[in-house]
């Protein structure tokens, strides 16, 4: 394989990047001068250096300069509510939930769904990571509730019962509830091309 | 106009159909036989025959023989949960939510969406109708909720604004509710592409 | 079956309706009073007796009042060039190509494309009717191009080889000429993203 | 701006990127680990060095190893017949007529489509280099034919108009054709959706 070849498998791996896609990539760098690449290349170096996985959340997070924080922004911050935890499945999710500025509290990045068929999860997902985060804060008695807030896809279903049978055993008590997203109608739905589980959440849940 | 101009003109006047559509139905009638048209002919005449439009939530139902209902199957039924009725903009809203199987008491059909912008909305829609039913049915103290069911766009939000108001005054008491449809994540929403309109719903609404 | 579900079936052979439009096309009657019905009716029963088949080119053809022509407009023209037959698969190709306002001849609509696997394609075009059309012409020494125009696809490819073989016995002198529309860019076409025979073709017909 | 705004920037001059893949982009190299990054900035770095641009049809190569050709492997192939020179937009429409292996000859990289309105028409195009080329290739009694390769719309229309104007003075002798891609039914082309423009050029181009 030549370099435009490497290149492009590279390129495929971004993600959507499809192999027209990544061909033109390697054109529009075959047609940059060297000042363009030198900066490009430099950012990335400079963004690997920054860049951090928050010992706690798992969210990749990065800072200028050479810090030695091993928590990232969100779990340092004195402003954010320590009573709640918001499982999610990759860092674009989280950052989703944050720029809509309607929670405050902590995250957890569960690294993937599980799938319905499945017989080694705890390889894939952090589910080990999630229990031993969920037993200290208990212990503190900092916790109030666990936001499940997976996508509404078969997937994302089986992800949410399974974490609340995993916590189930942990969370005994009545002082931790574990919650998922609210469903209904969301932005733009027609009620009459709604599906039939859309609508009967969103009878279920009205107010 | 000839006879296919004309014919034109009203198929495009068919729920989703344009020009071109409209054009290839002309096309599908000029090839199909005598014995086509005149069954397709009498169907329709005998739809017309069998539809009558519902005196109390103004929905279109059919009946076949010449029955002498003004109210429809589900005005009539026993079965119908009296107490709630359900706001719907048009015929095929209120038969998406019957699909479902979700909801067991009564419609209302409004007619229209209020425009944003409107001076005199009272002649598009049955703003008159619907107070009046309320208020009949307040009397008999059948009622207990009114759910308002519109499309989650801004017109559907500003219809739902309107009847509120429009209620108000005659549903003071605390004995009637006004709902809506809950808000959240639809069948199929990715997190990560939902807008924050959404997310806040979902948060808001969990459970 | 209820008249509003053999309304249904009906109108799912409308060309490109669905279920839930034919469902959506039925509420549309529904809600239409007794003149816009009967109005929409007459047009139809009227469309079916001005409408006939051309016993030439195949064509349907609406006349208004009642006429005895057993050929279609086109067909009868002092102006139509009868030296050329152009051979489209139906009557909406018919009509693209007469709207461009391009072609003079006279038509002939072969009713179908042929399968590429099929054992018995004589009963679903007209090959025959093609095949004796062409042989009368030919006695009078009228025709002198035979134009094959179908769709640019592995279906349309080999309609056009089929007639072509076809009619090779019974054209065999020179004097008349089987041709295909021609192949290359079509408008809008983006050549990034044009597939080998495409460019393959344009280069070949480039002028 | 901090290190992850500035390769937003960056990722959205990259062909068909938007603000939001962008974004992901940034989450896709937070994710990836130092040797991986190492291996992708290395690859980009060699081919920069790798890519020239060809000083006859400035289509930009990369060649492995410290080549001194100022020529790209087109240009300098025995094999390429050098009787003609396809224009073409940019270096991706060159690759496409490249893979369709149906041309043989030269090429020449225009650089961009002539907008409609502009009047400095000579700063973003090749022009001169084009006229340059031709007129050179002149003296030596090499070029038969020079092949205008624009894409299907109004700007390569103009484009192609353009070019020819421009070259009309220097190409007045008999001995050089300018010609233009041909035009007609392109691959998956369905009859009845064509344009007339479409069509007409495929009933003039038929054979």
């Amino acid at each position: 394989m030549d370099t435009r070849e490497k290149l492009i498998q590279i390129f495929k791996m971004f993600p959507g990047i499809g192999e027209r896609q990544a061909g033109r990539f390697v054109y529009f760098f075959m047609s940059r001068n060297k000042t363009f690449i030198n900066n490009f290349v430099n950012l990335l170096l400079k963004l690997n250096e920054e860049t951090k996985q928050c010992s706690e959340c798992f969210r990749f997070f990065s800072e200028e300069g050479k810090s030695k924080n091993t928590l990232c922004d969100i779990c340092r911050s004195s402003n954010t509510d320590r009573s709640t935890i918001l499982v999610v499945e990759r860092d674009s999710d989280l950052e989703s939930i944050k720029n809509s500025r309607t929670y405050n509290g902590k995250y957890f990045v569960f690294g993937s769904l599980v799938p319905i068929v499945e017989s080694n999860t705890n390889k894939t997902t952090r589910i080990e990571e999630l229990k031993k985060l969920v037993a200290s804060k208990m212990k503190n008695g900092e916790i109030k509730e666990i936001i499940l807030a997976f996508s509404l896809n078969p997937q994302g279903n089986h992800t949410d019962f399974y974490i609340r049978n995993e916590l189930k055993n942990l969370v005994k008590s009545d002082e931790i509830k574990i919650s998922s997203l609210g469903r209904g109608l969301s932005t733009g739905t027609e009620l009459e091309y709604s599906d039939n589980d859309t609508i009967r959440s969103a009878l279920l849940n009205r107010q």
